[in-house]
């Protein structure tokens, strides 16, 4: 695969062990510090195809109208998943109980969102239950709430849910709206450890092809490949990461402080990056949410603001955010339907309590409520 | 039906609206001040009832072994359960719910535990369903927590256990452990209200006559009935519910002191009853768990410590409890099962925080861990 965005449209491949590492780094780049570390996801999906074989990824039109697709994710606050890898039978089993409850078979696996952990632990499930895995997710980046998927703006349910504990405790939801399918979970989520494997949205083939974000994996494949490429022939990994995500450098500098508890389920806090007298301010939720210059908003949610190391490009996760690192900030564009005013309600500035309407990567300032 | 204990063993009955006023204040009185308000019980049983006519009542000997036994129940905290009369789709939706994860229909209805909602509850449910209901329950008594019945102590599971609330959300939860079934399940419901329907401890007919306490809806009735006459008669219903109870009255006097608050899904609180200077000190969760007189423990959980309004001998719910209230304290022995060492580990005074052994009814004391 070149680092043609051409490449992200081919047909089936075989996904296995030599892909992982630049897929998960790439994952981690485009999930802007949530959605788990990359080396932990990978540790799981590289066991996996190891004892299963490769993993067959079709683009969300090779899917049949009629398939039973659904989502598995890992749910919780970054700061736990990290200490709490789980075993293949518990990355499995929610979704054997959603089947259960769905009285049929799933025929497909698909991510929910992009991140170290959550686009390779449906690798993980779909190796272990020999099935193929769609190319998409829900959101194109990651987000820190299971309502905030494009299929929700769709009106796709995501019930019935599943949840599965590494105790072995599993809970089945059927909820009125996702926003409650969400609380429920998130509370159920706490309680069985504040980390816990997750099946969701269950959909139809057609249904994937037009409420997801297509071809996100091979995306997160090339921007992993792009760092590593960089890195090899001397160039700046960086710049070329920035240039696959079609964004811009915000700032580069020294990280001067990090604030960051787990609270109700999420990695929250802040952090500052500073450089001669110039302080960049993050204010994250399992993901960076907003970016700040001097007091000045730069970028905020939906778009993507994502830390990368200063020299290696590696991806930065929230929960590795530590004093003293030199990172380079990226602001970049998300996916355009995330910027239509139901969306901005869902998962704009307002929604996470910031008083501030919503910026674009580039600077452009659209009115949210 | 007479006062005579022998009575509880009579056959099938038919259970009618005039049942419901009795059964609901005995259902009150064993609950020792849980399980519900008599008045916001009765209600819904005589509404269900009147649409659809009486409930069959069967002994736990006239139960098909291989019947497909459910418990039906309330759960929540009663300061909020009063406010949140459910609908009897709601009553209705989780056992539906159990059914459709078991795989197969359920034959027959049965108390969790006994108390002014959680005994009519059951009869609306099974009015509701048209289905024989079980003159038993998993206690004998209200308890607040839900692995803390007989059929636990029996190896029997909680589940799959299934949650309704009032927006019309379910959970279907399969855990490793009953005391995960409530960690679980009471997280979701403080999440879903604090009030929610259950259904839970799917039974064979030949588990629920080995490892429930029988005949306690006629024992309820019994109770009910003999405060009435009483009153009717001129003579005093705290005397003639103490005699059906097999209890003594240890304390008279004026609720001088309520402090009760609302957390983690419970009713906890504490009260005084004074009378000529001395005080009877009462600790609840829900239920009342302790009984001091100035300062010396009277009586202790798994027994039962209830409290009457001095003259009506109507029972007072822990959330009914009001400054100025004149009351008697009765304390009455619970199923001898109750006091194994695994049952005083389970429910008693020490589960609940209090550094005393368990003291019985009558004053004997018993160590327990």
């Amino acid at each position: 695969m070149s680092n043609d965005r051409g490449a992200t449209k081919q047909l089936t491949w075989q996904l296995d062990v030599e892909h992982i590492e630049d897929l998960a780094r790439g994952a981690a780049v485009l999930g802007t510090g949530g959605g788990g570390d990359p080396y932990i996801g990978g540790l799981l999906a590289k066991q996996a195809l190891r004892d299963n074989g490769p993993v067959t990824v079709l683009t969300v039109d090779e899917v049949p109208a009629d398939a039973q697709v659904a989502m598995v994710a890992m749910m919780g606050a970054p700061t736990v998943m990290v200490e709490k890898v789980p075993s293949l039978a518990e990355v499995v089993a929610p979704l054997r109980a959603m089947e259960a409850s769905l009285g049929r078979p799933v025929t497909h696996v698909v991510c929910a969102e992009v991140g170290g952990v959550n686009s390779t632990i449906p690798i993980a499930a779909a190796a272990a239950l020999g099935l193929p895995l769609v190319d998409a997710d829900g959101m194109g980046r990651a987000f820190p709430e299971l309502q905030m998927v494009l299929p929700t703006l769709a009106g796709v349910e995501a019930s019935p849910l599943a949840i599965g504990d590494d105790k072995g405790n599993t809970a089945v939801l059927s909820t009125v709206t996702n926003n409650w399918a969400e609380r429920i979970a998130r509370t159920a989520c706490v309680e069985m450890g504040c980390s816990v494997m997750i099946s969701l949205f269950p959909m139809r083939g057609d249904q994937v092809a037009t409420a997801m974000v297509p071809n996100t994996l091979a995306l997160c494949l090339e921007i992993g490949r792009a760092i590593a490429n960089s890195r090899e022939n001397k160039a700046d990994p960086v710049v070329a990461a920035t240039k696959v995500l079609g964004g811009r450098e915000l700032f580069a500098g020294k990280v001067t402080d990090v604030e960051r508890k787990t609270s109700t389920g999420f990695a929250r806090g802040h952090a500052r990056v500073t450089h001669e007298g110039d302080t960049l301010a993050l204010d994250f939720q399992n993901e960076h949410l907003m970016a700040r210059l001097n007091g000045e908003v730069l970028a905020t949610t939906p778009d993507l603001i994502l830390l990368l190391e200063h020299d290696s490009g590696e991806p930065i996760t929230t929960e590795g955010l530590r004093y003293g690192q030199r990172v380079r900030v990226v602001a970049a564009p998300s996916d355009p339907r995330w910027h239509s005013p139901e969306a901005l309600a869902m998962v704009g500035p307002r929604y996470f309590g910031y008083d501030v309407d919503s910026t674009r990567f580039d600077g452009t300032v659209e009115a949210s409520r």
